[in-house]
């Protein structure tokens, strides 16, 4: 973990990433709510808003779409990922990007990188995360680490009560400082009491919320407020954004809240 | 995925590539209906029609025949493929030709990678198609994806109808612009109206159908047409091309339509 | 194994490692009897007690925390480690900081590596010890193996009664010898002259106690005493000191029993 | 697949390749009928007769024996290769000589690969052919291609009669020409007719056929006829050489065939 | 095979290489019937007797011991080697040394390697003792193969009597020269009429028999006599040198014996 205090992909320490790696993630079917969220253009619009730091992508839609917005947003490139079409045995997300192209060819201003800490791949991704760290650290870019403790690790130890259990977040989160990601990226463990526990364990590191699936507004707002409160840094976010269609409003709370 | 506009594998932004990788894929049987098509020379001579933009082959047929044809026609070499004759517990396709060994000795304008998502290899061919990629960009030559879903992640999957259920084509497809594939090959979806849902979540990339086995002369060109009029932008065929005597009346017909 | 004789982590020969690496190998879960602890920042000062010859961290920590203390304590990093969330069919420990970027970057002054003799995983982490003792060799600095027998081979062996078995530890020990440590680090084998027949197979070799789970002080000290008295040469430890509020007088002793 | 007109394998566009892995493949058996055969010198003589163009080995005897013989026969070293002392669950031939010690330290004009299509392994057999054909080619060589189609693909498939199938041979012969060999070396499929059929799908390159266990010299004799009259270039042959005590006559008789 | 005819692991062509690679092979349990052999100083004394030729160890006691003994013996680093603590599915031996370590840090003559021929991981470990042989090439070092057969191959075979089978030993023996080995060590055949059959494939490659465990002295001075008497140029011996107290008498037999 480094503090990177001048990169782009934050605004007075705090951060509002929008994800956009649900097509490979998860498939056009979540493009389904809100079908003008399949064509890539109409997101990179929504990430022009002044609350949003950093868009996050996979290559190809960098490639694609980014030249045209990077006056507009940094650019966070999601370096790897998995499909839903793999049925696999346990959880392993494969690299699809370099940093090195991330960061020369497509402008990358940091990192992303998913680690299924419990996952019987768990080992692989750590070798894969430390090229990947080092690497971020030549170019002197922030690494967000998406830390999603799942897989046999965690579903057949009867001491945890499954990927929302706060001790299973705040072992990933820590396992994200000591790896030397520069944030990361947890499951919202349900309250701000419970998403302190996670911060007393993670340093200086910051810690964003992930966004997860869509909910009311005053809800989603709730749990952002919570985060900012006991101490996080902000909440990366996808479908409770794009999945509505006019995000301005949602996106105007937010950025009064985080900064 | 980039423009390439200045690629010689399009015309006018739409493709026909002939597609001779029948010897790999399926072996000698393919070209049992019409038994000239055995002998590279004749195929390689159908190649030489307008309609053609590229003709698509493995490292050998390219090396061995390429450069008396090489005036006539833009080179696609296929860097992945795998025979019939292994009977895997689940489909992957290895690499037999580096990128650079395309480009720089076979004289290839542009590059073929087939991708099985939905297999149990496909974070391996994820990984393998990020130093393809990578490496095509460092010579600015397209990429074309097979992508071709087939394995366990398709045919176990209840909530799919198989490999030419439009929802698994469309997955596939959005995977080829996400990973940064600059052409999607697929299996034609059945009509005009699958296809453009096909097309709805494939943003900039250019789309081919894939011709397959050989069927009538209208039903294949009404296919293309569909493809054509849903947004697509041509298609890569081989049997239904080299499996007739003598091509020349089809690739006029399939010249008028794409042009 | 080599002697050097000015590495700053030994003090006339001898050596304290405060082991700090407990939030990647245990989790949150170690910090629970001193919540203080879960701050590194806290377990640092410690590190600063003359005692204390080097803090042993994962790259994160050292990343995080370590430029405010060089002046205080050398650092040594350990390049691998694993997570209690998997839960593997036998002990493996990935690498996850390379020797180059511990030494150039973190400014390490020696190298922690685990190596689990037994395991169904031993081969390959011989060949990763290859790289990582060879690539230390280059700078200069010393290698300390946690030489940690455990897995199917020590367990389903009947001639062996568990990992605190002294052939066993006495076997480990010295592949740490063989393979090129420079220190070993060992489970204390429970007396003075069980530790004798370990130090009669490590030749010039050092030898550390690994600290283990917290107990009386006196237990604690009698045991660092026994490993001194039979020719080891300190102790790493970490639970020991930081679970407690106040670890200055054990320290203290620890400092006068060693130097 | 390339023509390399100048290579001194060939005499004619024809080849006899004296092959002696025999040790590798079969181990000191093959020895007993002549057991004079055992010591390498004796089959270098015997490769000084002009009918033999390029005597075929493993690195080790290229090295131990080769050069005394640099003057008289032209050198193949084969990279691959296995024992029959393993008995594995399919077919893999591991690479035992890199193609640059082959041909800038041992000397070798050209290169010999074992290609079990069919085996569980092909795919990995393929990459490392990619390999070797790329370096191949850096430095002039023509590669031959054992192609020896075998393994659970062949004997589990009902449609394939075995491994002397001519559909088989045909596929796996194609595969050498679409991977880019320069040479492949078959089974004899039984007659002339058969030989025909092979060679209606191996387009420009040349085939040779495998000598095969010893058989009388008028059935061996008429074999190789028949390749030749069916358009083949010659053959590769080991036991039907080495397992006589004076080969010479049978030689000439070859000579005469083949040039 | 190469000659290498002024190596200093030869004396008149014929070698006694001193093992003492027992602390990773067997672990301390070898030493217990002469515990100063535990202490490699001790071994390197007797390695000073002018029989000895060679002492081969790991890397950690080259690194640490053989500085002091430059003067007197040659250096033959084994780079591969597995502990007994381990239990695997079948034989493997992993590499924890690299030729270039070997040579330019710790100042080999010679290298030595262990290849279990029959295990189900010959086919690995063909693979990386071809990158230590031709490494050795390039730096003119002789490589000493311990030919080893064993596991399934070998076991499960019903045509062998075990790996002290004569067949079993000439096809491993022969596999060492085919491989590129230039000396090749193996179990004693029992009589020198066996040996002779060994020796009969091996060609110019020399051979040394391999001490084996402790017998009496004339028993295994005879073994000895026997495989110089067949042609072989002498033997690779630990526990029969280092088992005893006194080792000069039996050396001084040797070396009137050998050379």
């Amino acid at each position: 973990m480094k503090e990177h205090s001048n990169s782009p992909i934050y605004r007075n320490g705090n951060m509002l990433i929008l994800a956009y790696d649900h097509g490979v993630e998860h498939g056009p079917a979540d493009f389904e709510p809100n079908p003008a969220s399949a064509d890539p253009e109409n997101v990179f619009e929504v990430a022009k808003h002044d609350a949003v730091t950093a868009v996050a992508v996979h290559k190809g839609l960098a490639e694609a779409y980014y030249p045209e917005y990077s006056d507009d947003v940094a650019l966070m490139v999601k370096v790897n990922g998995n499909s839903d079409l793999r049925r696999p045995d346990d959880y392993y997300s494969p690299k699809q990007c370099s940093v090195q192209y991330a960061v020369e060819e497509l402008g990358a201003s940091a990192i992303g990188y998913t680690m299924y800490a419990g996952s019987d791949y768990e080992d692989r991704m750590w070798q894969e995360f430390r090229e990947v760290q080092e690497e971020a650290r030549r170019y002197g870019v922030p690494v967000v680490m998406w830390a999603y403790p799942r897989g046999h690790g965690i579903e057949d130890n009867p001491d945890y009560n499954g990927d929302t259990d706060t001790d299973v977040i705040a072992y990933a989160a820590r396992l994200g400082l000591e790896l030397g990601a520069d944030v990361v990226k947890c499951k919202y463990p349900g309250s701000k009491e419970e998403t302190e526990k996670v911060l007393d364990v993670t340093g200086k590191m910051k810690f964003v919320m992930s966004g997860g699936s869509k909910r009311s507004d005053d809800e989603f707002i709730e749990d952002v407020r919570a985060t900012v409160e006991a101490g996080g840094n902000g909440l990366a976010v996808g479908r409770n954004i794009f999945q509505r269609e006019d995000p301005t409003e949602i996106l105007d709370r937010l950025e009064q809240l985080l900064y």
